[in-house]
């Protein structure tokens, strides 16, 4: 299996197509943090003791590609170069902080990267299970199998009052963090995602912008996850996060009802695929904010000629780490990537005004 | 000949196509204001004495067509609907003056509008012609003919000390006013034209915006004309304007020439052209402003397809008027005009798109 295809794609064929609440869920995943036993946390780990965990994790991948019926590559962190590490950021099949200590870490990838294991982040393992659309259910239940294949192979850290001990304490107990990526434009437009984030916040769910904590709501797409993982059961998690995600696209769609037939939104509509279509620059802010705009005309029969996948494409294609791998080049400056930018977005929209 | 024709039409002939300077002054107009000796002005004249001016007019016109060997018709004011009358001001062959009071007043017209004679505007007669590009000289002699030809035939108010008598003392003397329409984009950009605009009023231009006094610099487009009529030969006065609009057109290309390649420039034109082919509204102030833009990307070669008579006929085909007869509506509302001058801008910049 090549980490190449995954890293030349722009979406995996997950991603792609039509998505259960795919209009307003753009995906879903279920992540459990597991560690070693006897061995320490990987930031308290000497270089052995991590190279251990990698070779540990070798030896499982056989046995686990065979049960799943896939292919499997553990790819090191330090074979990758900086734009690659980015472009699997900007799908979001890595961490962040993955990237920024890159010695003795790595991931496991299957062959259409639905499923991930973070080797040697903040926990020994984070098994990541991805998927299009809303299904967190069936995300949650692949985790588990995978878990419970490891877990056959592998000495994992479990205390039996407190369960799955992690790195961090906020993760001690199921290790489970599930969550889903929603596109919530007419949300935003009628002013009533402040009043939905803050009731989500109530009942114990941690609401994000794109690319995780601290960055604001570029696109108006949100990450919704569940905060506590001490004294609850997995599936009632992923019930709940499931039963919100519905919930959202339901509120989401009704907003989009209101806004439809109104002139300025058109207008609107229009200008942002004209700006697309033609700028030459395009910081990374605008581009997201355009392209939601755009997502919006199409969803509600505005501008007919884009396709479905389009907006989900250039959410990566527009990203810095994505550009840089485009123009085979390591570094780029901020006006070499806005211009590299603009000239992706146009050259996709041409391509589908002639299809 | 058909008032119909000229209405209907964007440009006339004399404004399209290649002209001297044309790249930066649009139009340049040479205006003799005249009245009958013992008539009073317009503004004081009764009903019977402004129609005896008008039957005056009738009388001279056969004579006039045959000397200039063109085709002329009067035609009164109150004949035209208000869209019409909106259109002839919009095509600057009338003044907003003659509109405000219609009764008794009308407009002489030569075949392609390139001649004519407000009749009972503020002063009985107004001998105006026009070209495009920078032909001050040359509308100035045609202007002088016609004025003789009239002459020859009817009694003008005029003092040997003074000169030509007009019902405004701002035009005592020589009645002339000559003027320049001068698109200068790329001075508005380099912040040179406040500079300009001040040595213009120096040495007596006055300089205004695309509609007359108190309109701002709407679409980069200034018009400029002289302001003393006393104590001056005709000659000079001409002479002096036509040299300015020279000197005008040198100091914009050099500006123009400092903007090329300038990457945001470049990403401005095009965003300017994407929001023009696309928006579903536009004001006309917004339009103005864009097809500036464009215009000027089209001169640097930014963007190649666009012809070169598209700004000339937008700058028409966007007013109020014009956008009031292709609807065949009376009365438009702000946001129906809107609606449909982002059509028409749409529908050009399409067509040449295919061409």
């Amino acid at each position: 299996m090549q980490i190449r295809e995954i890293l030349d794609r722009p979406v995996q064929d997950w991603f792609s197509g039509e998505q259960p609440e795919g209009d307003v869920v753009l995906s879903g995943r279920v992540r459990l943090a597991r560690n070693l036993a006897g061995v320490r946390f990987p930031g308290y780990a000497s270089p052995e003791e991590r190279a251990q965990v990698e070779q540990q994790t070798r030896r499982v991948l056989s046995n686990l590609a065979k049960e799943e019926n896939t292919e499997t590559a553990y790819i090191r962190m330090e074979e990758l170069t900086d734009a690659d590490r980015q472009v699997l950021v900007e799908k979001h099949l890595i961490s962040p902080q993955l990237v920024a200590d890159t010695q003795g870490s790595g991931i496991v990838v299957d062959k259409d990267a639905g499923l991930t294991i973070m080797v040697n982040e903040e926990d020994h393992y984070r098994i990541q299970c991805l998927g299009g659309g809303l299904q967190l259910p069936r995300l949650w239940q692949r985790a588990s199998h995978i878990d419970d294949l490891l877990e056959a192979q592998l000495d994992f850290a479990y205390d039996n009052s407190l369960g799955y001990l992690t790195a961090c304490p906020t993760n001690v107990g199921t290790g489970l963090r599930a969550s889903v990526m929603v596109h919530v434009p007419a949300l935003v437009r009628t002013r009533k995602i402040q009043r939905l984030i803050q009731s989500m916040l109530k009942v114990d769910f941690s609401v994000r912008g794109l690319y995780g904590e601290g960055t604001d709501m570029a696109g108006n797409i949100l990450q919704i996850s569940n905060q506590v993982t001490l004294g609850v059961r997995e599936e009632d998690v992923v019930a709940r996060l499931q039963s919100l995600g519905e919930q959202l696209a339901k509120e989401e769609r009704a907003a989009r009802e209101q806004l439809k037939g109104i002139p300025a939104l058109t207008d609107e509509v229009w200008r942002a695929y004209g700006v697309l279509r033609y700028a030459r620059a395009l910081s990374g802010d605008e581009a997201l904010t355009l392209l939601s705009t755009v997502e919006l005309g199409r969803i509600l029969g505005i501008i007919p000629h884009i396709s479905a996948d389009a907006f989900r494409e250039m959410l990566v294609t527009t990203r810095p780490g994505f550009l840089q791998r485009y123009a085979h080049s390591e570094e780029q400056d901020v006006q070499t990537r806005d211009t590299l930018r603009a000239a992706v977005v146009r050259d996709s929209l041409q391509k589908m005004e002639k299809e």
